[in-house]
């Protein structure tokens, strides 16, 4: 969703197109699971591929958002829906391979979201806010459009906003360092795919409400 | 929604104002149909006729956004809760002449949606993107808001979203090549207006995604 | 959420704070009794508290907004989700404290929301909708994320919103009778608190759509 100074490195600009493809197509294949038509499928690629970012510009001010000022944000979603209306069972059967990306796109997000948040002036706390975001923001906005209690507050759900803000904690903490370079950016966001993929594989869950009076 | 230098005729902005009272008026209904109190008749006119407007010049960085600018945007969700509170009986007995405006209402929004992202030094891409938004974006958070499924993304809704997609195209090609004046506008609008009726008299539906797995 | 030259006196301060804290307890609580993880109560928590002024603020194009500009914003949705995590059933005990809050937070929302709108140049009827939102767009925002109904929809809520909007429009014309002091200000939110306890002690409720046909 984002291109900085920092990410001059083609390999995370790489993933960072594939984050919103991959994202895009979660959202794409929500609305095919749930029936829509063409409209749907395409409404919900954009917005979960491209809404964490948009609400984020919208909220530092910094507008038209960057994923309307290149038509390549646009074809990303646009080939997401393409995909899904094609062949939706062959989105379903690289279900890992997706929830990989997924996992990659999920730091990177976070981390140039924080990033973006700090090169404008704004403090540490606004930083992890919408690093976190722009990571998450674009699933809740699907979940919302397809009439689904929002994934990330299921408690059966694995985690997946915890990864992304201390994904966005550290990316913060490192600017205020100076350390954030490419090399340490693509550290934290190996740490935030690899914590990801763990919890899926381990079914890791975030602590619930305690029930009982006190 | 939109007053721009193009739609000096006041024929066309006519259609703009009727074209609001018309989506304020379908969301004030949803509400009476949802037995909501005039809060939510209220929020929900206001949110149809105006909200897709909002999220536009939100997006292109142009606030306070024009529905908050002229009294004019807020008396037309206004009349259409009053009308709604006291007879929401006639309103449904009149829904075709409202299906009507509505389809007036959808090209209109379209292509002041378009022109004035254009107008602001920005891509067709952004253009198509937000004056399909301007049309069709009132609904769904009408449609959120009273927790239905977005009407244009169901399966067995009839052309909305696309006509609106086209009518934005369009103008926005037109624009290019230096040839949106009044009287092109009002030709793509009563195109807009013809595919809508037609596509609600024959139940044209959009594409869903291919089941079978590949 | 604000805190404007008006609001110099340090209570009105306290109040705000109170505010923010007790919107976001009521998201927080929500997400507990929805059985929702810690992500959900903390984006509750926060969607709730901080919400409505984000909304607010965003439309006013005073980026980023003023819950993004100070950690204290952020403390006091953690607070509450800290609150909650631990001890959901006390929060419930304490159920008529938090009402109280609620209520002196409505008057305040609604007086200040109204008056940074006025500050920036806008017009009645702007800050009328935008002080009416700064006071009810959290819970708006909190219902819709937890795939709620929006309670101040529902017929058989107690008076809310027509508070607020009433709170918001006599701030609006002491502000244009160049009246609105500290004392005035403390005045009609004492008013919009009184109504808010004898709306929910009477079961006061607002009118909904006449069903007859006419």
């Amino acid at each position: 969703m984002v291109a900085t100074g920092l990410l001059s490195a083609s390999a995370l600009q790489w993933i960072d197109q594939l984050g919103v493809l991959v994202f895009a197509l979660s959202g794409a294949s929500l609305a095919a699971r749930k029936r829509f038509d063409i409209v749907g499928v395409g409404v919900l690629a954009g917005a979960t591929g491209l809404g964490g970012g948009m609400v984020r510009d919208v909220l530092l001010g910094d507008t038209p958002p960057l994923a309307l000022r290149s038509v390549a944000f646009m074809i990303l979603p646009a080939a997401a829906t393409l995909i899904v209306m094609a062949a939706h069972g062959w989105v379903l059967r690289v279900e890992r391979i997706v929830l990989m990306f997924d996992a990659a796109g999920l730091g990177l997000f976070a981390v140039t979201g924080a990033t973006r948040t700090l090169e404008r002036g704004n403090g540490w706390w606004a930083a992890i806010l919408l690093g976190t975001m722009s990571a998450v923001g674009g699933g809740v906005i699907r979940d919302v459009l397809a009439r689904d209690v929002p994934v990330i507050f299921r408690a059966d759900s694995e985690l997946y906003a915890i990864p992304a803000a201390l994904t966005a904690a550290a990316a913060t903490l490192c600017w205020h360092l100076r350390a954030l370079d490419a090399i340490v950016a693509g550290a934290i966001i190996c740490v935030a795919f690899t914590l990801r993929l763990l919890a899926i594989r381990h079914a890791w869950t975030a602590p619930t409400p305690r029930d009982r009076m006190v």
